[in-house]
């Protein structure tokens, strides 16, 4: 059974369960894969905690969920929240979960996507970011592309970003289904800035943006979904045979 | 916290999941309603047990993934399967469900859809029912349509129905995201002829129907999603003044 911890908004939780299901081979039912799905909303908000608006580390709300699934028989977990990947928050939730189980199998969004992204675009040069603030703060994309041999970008408008995800009347974690076309406009704005700074892949790196944003390319450059990548490991992880090619 | 029981078929429970997000009032994350979705596609298949094409209930299944759910903290339950609440299989599952967990709180997809008809339609007559052969041989919709005073109409062509969910190419349950438009076609064909012989509103009464037809009405004659009747109700058991109106 495939575990995934979502709530982190509780749309990409939804849409990561969503993805593992588009990316099985199946022809009925019985042929797809096990899933549990807890959507923990009250989850401290991970961007305050990274910037000290509050002292609550959003990971011990993640640890426990988390030691729930695999208590109900989750064998490989996906947390469907890039900002909460970031150390202050991964290590401490991971160190929680590791201490009750040991032999625990949580994927690391962050990872699998970059390991995505050298399979994909070996030659690839500058790969732009687009994320929430605690996740350029705490280099979250930047450190692993960098190791990775790729050159990370930020586009220079990056308040746009921010208010596309967290605005209280149109962001997308107060409208989600469907988003609006501010939220929307505001990111392609974003998109643009990259590709005008020569990026030859971009990560929508906050599992909000590609509900705003589904197509898989702008302007010839390709929009890299975390999500989707994240979906197919973790098919690769329990069940190699169903994943579709 | 809200349970699901979904993976009949897969896509239907995660949709049942996304639709109580987008019923929710909410600004931010943490303004949602805690969430426990299991899927469990090894069910075994519903239509295929009412036919006694196979002896195994998918009651005792289903009652098992609720049991979990329920020992994991849910408090009220849908289930994203309209073929599931067919008497052979509800009733047993209910009666297992019961001798646990005295006090659960089940609602049942297709008494809430009746309701909500009635709210919306207090003076229609006919209403459209789109079904599997499994919900059509066990009068699902049509005993509590008629006894709340509808006069329940079914397509002639229902031969299309069920390809258009079951076949395994083109199918609902093996492509859903996106559904073909062989699938599509076929279920607006059966949408076409009940509106032809009256249909004043018609139920998209199999959890698959709403994904390839999201549409809320066609031709002038409003569509129903149970889905979407569910989730409402849902809410509103859960958490009633976050119900979006």
């Amino acid at each position: 059974m495939i575990g995934i911890l979502g709530g982190m908004g509780p749309q990409a939780g939804v849409d990561l369960a969503s993805k593992i299901i588009s990316q099985t081979r199946a022809e009925k039912d019985q042929d797809h894969i096990p899933l549990l799905l807890v959507g923990d909303p009250l989850v401290p908000d991970r961007t305050a905690f990274l910037f000290g608006r509050t002292d609550i580390n959003p990971a011990l709300a993640m640890a426990k969920s988390v030691k729930m699934l695999i208590a109900s028989g989750a064998k490989c977990i996906g947390i469907a929240c890039n900002t909460a990947h970031s150390p202050p928050i991964f290590d401490v939730f991971e160190r929680s979960v590791k201490e009750a189980y040991p032999d625990a199998n949580v994927l690391h969004l962050i990872q699998e996507t970059v390991r995505g992204i050298q399979a994909q675009f070996p030659l690839a040069g500058k790969i732009g970011i687009l994320a929430t603030q605690g996740s350029y703060e705490f280099r979250l994309y930047d450190n692993p592309l960098s190791e990775a041999g790729f050159s990370p970008l930020r586009p220079t408008n990056t308040e746009l970003l921010t208010d596309a995800i967290f605005n209280p009347k149109v962001g997308i974690k107060a409208c989600s289904a469907p988003p609006t076309s501010e939220a929307r406009s505001w990111i392609i704005s974003c998109i643009d800035n990259l590709i005008d700074q020569g990026a030859e892949a971009i990560i929508l790196g906050c599992t909000e943006l590609p509900l705003a944003v589904p197509e898989s390319s702008h302007r010839g450059v390709s929009l890299i979904d975390p999500g989707l990548m994240l979906a197919r490991a973790l098919i690769e992880a329990c069940a190699p045979d169903r994943l579709l090619p």
